[in-house]
């Protein structure tokens, strides 16, 4: 993928895990939430603005491919790409890295920008849409 | 314990097992609210109902004592019983119980009344805190 | 979809709702595995017996799309059903009801067999197979 | 407080938040239990080396007060400090801090050094006692 990604890290919790010794799958769909938050910030502005801005970004479909557990204390560097982007809805894609570069897993989420008060599909902003394609261009 | 008590029933989900292979020790905090809220609806009204009518009953402190853990698919039997009741607070108190009616942990939880839209302590509603004192005194 | 299906209810619970006042999306992934671990008790043994016998059901795969939001206190009744099955490999398919029959949500998860000690690829006890075989076609 | 303090930082992620608008006062816990991973690293070795060499520091009480609540996206300080050591037991004390410097709850765990094998108390490892003693002192 030659497109621009924002990287995340963070580490496993013991919270994280589960009596098979590796960290949860629920777990996986939470860091994806990170990473599109730190890419939010680093391409346009704080999700914690938009949302004061009257808008929520909304997850349509979530999905997650996972191929190499992660474990207690691991960290876990998170790339994160904008997969599509229309005037109502955006896609993130993911992808989950252990210390030696490994993928371990993949994922993706779909989003559609919401009026916060009445929670009705809207067409998202236009200084922040144009935010998000030019980081996307660069 | 001679106070009257809600009984609530729950599984150890595998998410809340950790690499102990055991129930992490943050899920008791998560069933606690789970006894509360089935007490709330069996002494008074619904903890949605109480917001709805404008209040939030806010977590001040919380506790626990931890004797023996929960596994992967048990039964958790939770007891709940009103400790203490002022026109300002509340406190719960918690015991949690295993397939064998041994106690594997007890806990509490002290609450304040707050305005929902203020975020500021206040007194109870006249009905919701008699309807606790009734239930309690049965 | 006629195949035999297993239903699970739970409850929103306050920790799974969010600032959106909606149940966070990740809680539908957590929801699956109840799902499927009803519908193992039902169709073969409980998943506790199946790792205890030596065998673990690791996600490879795991997707929900999202239509209507549950909020906090709403009964989610969960249908779950084998989507595919094979000797290695089985895939759940999920819907996620409100109560007034609505489908909420839908999903699936992909799950090899693995050997609990190795950690390898293994074929499924033959056992365990034919009772989800034969649950499945009835 | 005057004694040694580990300092561990984070932010709240939207998953913890609940429809009250704040962070879930359960977060509160499994911060705690990132601040003494943090505090055991620097102090001795990585939690993860103690459950490697066969012990376990198992949680038998946890308490925590709140007095501000922690909004999404809010840096999480996290101070953690021994409270008490003996050679069977240890007690970590919190402090939750804000942006502004602000006390936004205060907390404590005790635990008890197990064996990993038999679940039975145990005393704790001559050079990790005094590992965890002589960071206390300085």
């Amino acid at each position: 993928m030659e497109r621009r990604v924002t990287t995340s890290r963070m580490r496993v919790r013991y919270k994280d895990t589960d009596q098979m010794g590796i960290a949860h799958h629920a777990n996986h769909i939470v860091w994806f939430e990170i990473g599109r938050t730190d890419l939010c910030r680093e391409a346009a502005v704080s999700y914690r603005e938009i949302e004061s801005r009257g808008y929520l970004l909304v997850v349509t479909e979530v999905g997650c491919r996972y191929r190499t557990p992660f474990h207690y204390d691991d960290e876990v560097v998170l790339l994160t790409r904008i997969g599509s982007l229309s005037r109502r809805s955006i896609r993130f894609e993911y992808e989950l890295r252990g210390p030696a570069e490994v993928t371990h897993g993949t994922g993706f989420s779909s989003h559609l920008w919401l009026d916060r008060e009445t929670r009705r599909p809207v067409v998202a902003p236009e200084d922040l849409l144009k935010s998000f394609e030019s980081w996307r261009a660069q």
